[in-house]
């Protein structure tokens, strides 16, 4: 039987970055096929790029309204079962509404919502409809981060005491924003990236790969975030303390200012028995020291978790990367979409994505931590 | 106007790890579409596979001839563009052959052939049909690996001295062949594998890199090959002095029972001006040494050469890893494919991937591997 | 003519870990003599333990003021020159004021205090004796922090933005002080330890580091301070977000309790135009990162700063460690003694050392960390 | 009982590095007291650097000859027990010769004569008079390079397979010699120098590495020597293919043009059961790798055997060096000699470091890599 999904895509058109990423995503593992998009504001734009990725003109449409609609009226096994919002932040709340209203199942980039009510009006609505909602919180599809979380999981660390995050770029050491680099202008727009630039980009990346490999909830933080770049209007760098439940503490630091930074998301979490250390731009290996035994080097394709081999794809020492991180979330969402098509209940693996859940408490952590830094103060978490 | 192309399928059936890989890496950047496949030489196995990766049932063939036949009969924009051979190594050149004979354009997984009167066999083919061939040594599919070849093409490390390069490997340092491993078994058996494990498996590839990004050719090798588990009757550890034109030397190392490493080919390539080092398992890494500045930590993304840029998806820090090296090779194969099909001459860019002419010194440089060690002396390279 | 000069130690005898390192230290560059010491407060024990280090009988007191007394009687040419203080923490203040009063020059391990008051009536006595003081920040003898400090001197970096600076270790994960090792129990009493075992035993050198490196002051700071292990009295884990003069800010990690982690002292610091990272357990490469060109990697023996070289006992690659670092903070303090005795006003080099103003700042830095945690809010560097 | 023992140092002199590196590792331990020298062929300024040294100037000699005739005269307690000599290589064997003949201990720089007569007949000295000769390897007086030798020993990694062993430097990448570096000028000089640049100087540390650890002999080598550098007369880059006792096979790479390369000795070593790497550069690191479980990172001052822990001065993570384990040596090699002073059978511990035998086994490796280069040919391991 075809267990291949049907995707439509909203955004992500010409010369947009993360809706390639998402396609290529989407590919890698044959299990999601593309079939309709509205890929642009523009209606001209969208139709042209629905070409270059293949799809049939009247599978492209003009608007995400149009698209639902029509896809609505085609008959099961043709038309999409999920909708892939790729737009500007603001506009995944409006999508994502009306593709769940219509009975679709959504995948979302981070993060879902420009606000905390938006964000808990959508899970609201997920829990009405019962449909299956992802939000791609792209590091935790890593097998090494399945199988950190495994081992916390396990007991292998004991109880959690530290957790050290940091996300530090330097990519917007400088004006990049007036460089013509449009990846580099939203994001310090307030109008569109909300209330942080680097809590919203990355430090709610940061905050989710903590929860989720921690399996705790961060229930105070205090901030401080800054903007050092002259004329920028949100913060460039930002640092937070943190206490997690069950006594826990961290830190937090994320940054757009730290030169010689690509993409240096990593944790660090020590329990009471042991420590882990990950980086994402070495995915492939997982650092675990022990209380009375040598630190271990462990690889990817070598751990003995089952969630994480089942996301290997080659043999040990042939690296995996962010893509393929990335079409582990996907490939995941995209199973529990067949299990419920099939009318099974859907097992636990595949429903091991980043979802609804995890959208609200990034709002709420963006908020927080908006606020904390305002007050030089402690807050409690938002949510 | 749609330049993607059609792939046919020669092996790589129910439980044949490569064959998913070239899938992977045909699918990666939406240029290549599988149309059909010959993926077992059980017929019915080859046909229920077929279901599985969605195709047809009328594209999916009981043999390779059966397959050739057919697809030559389909009119264009509808018949298979190319074949994917693979197959264990023994049934490359018989496919090859009949493929390039029939019209078609080749990819073929290393090494090549049996031997090498086989291989000249097939250059002979190549050059009289004016047909492509794509040869899947990966690794030269690494951006840095193509900017380090860039470097030493325009000169930046002086005339090159020194070659130090190495594929260490693990997983074969006990009976793995007898452990129902079945990547294992068919390595060590000279009548599937040919003369040398390790020097076909592994070294051709670490041979292949050297003289890809140096430009220069081995002319002669002394080399000693060992076989350390006990009943095996092929090597599993091998290492070779090297010359090369021009008077650089070289060391080749590559073992199957080097406990610890998992895919360990590495560079060190060093000239009159700079040195680089290279590793596979971290390939997002270029070290530059000087002769009179800092060593430089070069990354993908941020290196200056158009032909690794063009080569990279994701953004710095965000890794990509083996099959998107994979990829980069055949899409070039593609780009090469569909400028012939239009009438065009290929762009140098398209036809950046390894061919026949690698095919040949591959096989080349495994027989006078073997033969120089079982003489115990220096042997000229043979071809 | 003979510029070494002569030391007299007090504490340091059998069994005590520090003075061994001291005496080291002090032979390393051979500038530095024993002459006397008072080692243990049983005075037959520190009769014993002159001998172990080969002091005749008369020059081994029974307490430190026996020391002082004799000593100062003796001829100029013949008495130590300074007093070298390795003895607990509390001792330090009356066993410096005591040799300062005296005229002696003093080198004293940190914390200088128990208080920051104790801290500021040594600080007076220095600047009314108009004698040498040094404190062991040892961290900051290694010449690559040297050249990281002149590095951002020069404005290689541009103004500073940010330092992140860590000292996790994780000997103290578990119940350590009750398993006999006497390193272990009295860092977590009070009353020997003062108020914070973090931030007094490991976070005052991050502390330091930080300020020795970007030449900027703490300002304000806010404090996280933890007790893990059960029963303890004082704090095993602490982080701090900190603000420095000029606009930059920071963040602080000090720990007892990160398994896997032995010595961990590292520090990032961002400017406008440039980043640096340096680890302390592979003190010979500092890492700098630029706005537009790639990151380098510089070494021990290899950077182009005099004050580095200087420092510098042999060829690059060969490694130079904690022991080198220790022995150029007491190497410079002997060169500037020397030139005192000789009249001369002192070489900027020879100066360079930690020395009472250090001191009194990481009393104040301490005390703040501890207040701020108390209130779990930003307050005030205390001076 | 004192233990200390009394050394008189040959050469050494003014500018010489060398000989202040031996000065600073005979210091550390204050195990070692230098007592008298013949520090230049020039008796002027053999005087007046015994001053810089704080010798008496009656225990400051002309020449080596003078030196021993009349500490021989001195009483025991008083004179030197043993000679340090630091001279250029050819008058290696006339000083250990005559400090032999006259009953003095030796202590010797490598390599250890010229020629591997010279050895042989020093090996027969060192017999006949029951002396105690220290060859300063100063490598295998690292606490970890102790340690792999004890699991080689303890048979954790099994019958061993494969030593890789491999020295890189690159600062005769151009014509340093030329440069007024005297360093290099009398390495490249055949009648300084012997007859190989790399064997001579880096390499021979390397095979004597490599059977440290391994406790293997070389039996057969293939070796390929070139000078890349124009107008130098001596090699400055080799590579050799190696047999061992008992089926083991190796590398050996050594270079003066591997630019990028500071000091870059390192080995690893596979056997039946895992493997070892260690990289001189960062000494305080061992990585373990295993057939069946997890690769290890074993550290200066946590590895079990009792034979590296004596060896270690400070805490995990306190980095101890090249000058750390140059003291090791001449630690032990004091220790020797107080037993045999004290009539005691030294201790196997005491009695741990290169000797005569590692001398002899230094110049035929030199001898047999000079002659399988110029044969193109296998040969024999010359004793």
């Amino acid at each position: 039987m075809d267990r291949r999904v049907r995707m439509g895509m909203v955004g992500g058109g010409q010369g947009a970055f993360i809706g390639a990423v998402h396609r290529i995503a989407t590919r890698l593992d044959d299990k999601i096929e593309l079939v309709c998009g509205a890929f642009d504001v523009d209606p001209q734009r969208s139709k042209a790029f629905g070409k270059e990725v293949f799809l049939p003109d009247n599978r492209v449409y003009g608007t995400y309204q149009e698209m639902i609609e029509a896809e609505s009226k085609l008959p099961e096994g043709e038309r999409m079962d999920f909708v892939s919002i790729v737009t500007p932040n603001h506009v995944h709340h409006p999508v994502a509404m009306a593709a769940l209203s219509a009975g679709f199942h959504v995948a979302c980039e981070k993060p879902m919502t420009v606000t905390l009510e938006q964000a808990k009006e959508l899970e609201q609505k997920v829990k009405e409809t019962g449909l299956l909602f992802l939000l791609t919180h792209t590091y935790t599809g890593y097998p090494l981060v399945k199988h950190a979380r495994e081992m916390v999981r396990n007991g292998q660390l004991g109880k959690i005491r530290r957790i050290v995050v940091e996300y530090p770029q330097g990519w917007m050491a400088s004006r990049t924003e007036d460089t013509g680099c449009q990846q580099a202008s939203w994001r310090v727009d307030p109008s569109q990236a909300g209330g942080s630039f680097t809590m919203g980009d990355i430090g709610t990346h940061a905050a989710n790969l903590a929860e989720t490999i921690s399996g705790l909830k961060i229930t105070d933080m205090c901030s401080d975030l800054h903007s050092y770049v002259p004329g920028r209007k949100l913060d460039d760098d930002g640092s937070i303390l943190l206490k997690f439940e069950d006594g826990a503490t961290g830190l937090l630091w994320a940054s757009g200012v730290a030169i010689g930074e690509e993409n240096g998301l990593n944790i660090r979490i020590y329990g009471e028995k042991g420590g882990l250390t990950w980086r994402q731009e070495e995915p492939n290996t997982l650092v675990a020291a022990w209380l009375d035994k040598p630190k271990e080097v462990l690889r990817t394709g070598l751990v003995d978790s089952q969630i994480a081999q089942d996301k290997t794809r080659v043999p040990p020492g042939h690296p995996e990367g962010y893509l393929e991180a990335f079409a582990n979330l996907y490939t995941n969402f995209a199973g529990a979409i067949a299990d419920a098509k099939a009318g099974k209940s859907a097992s636990p693996e595949s429903h091991d994505f980043p979802s609804v859940k995890e959208g609200v408490r990034g709002m709420a952590f963006i908020q927080g931590a908006v606020e904390s830094s305002k007050q030089q103060a402690w807050t409690k978490f938002p949510v």
